[in-house]
């Protein structure tokens, strides 16, 4: 597979990854390690608080959507590693049985002033339910190695 | 235990954490799960990247940021829930065998101008490694319901 460097990529150009479900278990599985919280973790514990109904942690959430960046297609040399986010909300809960897909768009590219060897890419990347629905909005910047010179 | 409200709280206040480790096991596992890069699974293939050596998936720091946060001592009423952050960054990898905690300051408290229940609390959240040095950085928006009337 060619892997892609900041000279493949243009501003604008989206990417849109498969879709996974996500179920109670998994849901009530990473809430227990990382997000103990009742609504979280219990289907009727949870219809008394503000979700009214179990939701995933938006850790859970922004953990998926990680796993679904990596099978948008990018294919970055020396892999997908963002640097930091800019923003990230969620707008509506992720409940069990919602099938989770991921769309990214290429904000900025930015060559690196200090090192010839790298830029960074601002990349918006919502994570939406399969009712077309937004339930995770984030910008993130993302370190893209320089096409190496050839030699 | 008595649940903290929005009135409960001010500016500046700070809480602090318990502390956990990290492990190489739990790393793995997490990026398998999540983020399956070759950094965050396998030492060797790390020694090659630009992380040179095993470093945890930001999603999983994040993930333990939740865990830690909730273990800070605000006992919210209703829970500790996110609507938004603001900014999130990694400064520096966490490698196995990371002790880490974290440190919140409320930034900011701000009533809702649509909901008389309900306001907001602007936080920093600084999650940070034995040697002191900072591993995330954060600023969360976190929902505070306000203390109901005395009936």
């Amino acid at each position: 597979m060619t892997k892609r460097y900041f000279e493949d990529f243009a501003v604008g150009e989206r990417f849109v990854s498969p879709s996974l479900v996500i179920d109670a278990e998994a849901i009530v599985a990473f809430a227990r390690q990382f997000d103990p919280q009742p609504f979280h973790l219990d289907p009727v514990q949870a219809e008394a608080s503000v979700f009214k109904g179990l939701a995933a942690s938006g850790w859970h959430t922004a953990a998926l959507t990680m796993r679904l960046m990596l099978a948008c297609g990018l294919d970055l040399a020396g892999g997908l590693i963002g640097r930091a986010v800019e923003q990230l909300e969620w707008p509506r809960p992720v409940r069990p049985g919602d099938r989770l897909h991921v769309e990214m768009t290429i904000l900025d590219l930015v060559p690196s002033s200090r090192n010839p060897a790298r830029g960074t890419a601002r990349v918006a990347i919502e994570t939406r339910c399969h009712d077309g629905e937004v339930v995770q909005r984030m910008v993130a910047i993302i370190m893209v190695p320089r096409r190496p010179a050839a030699s």
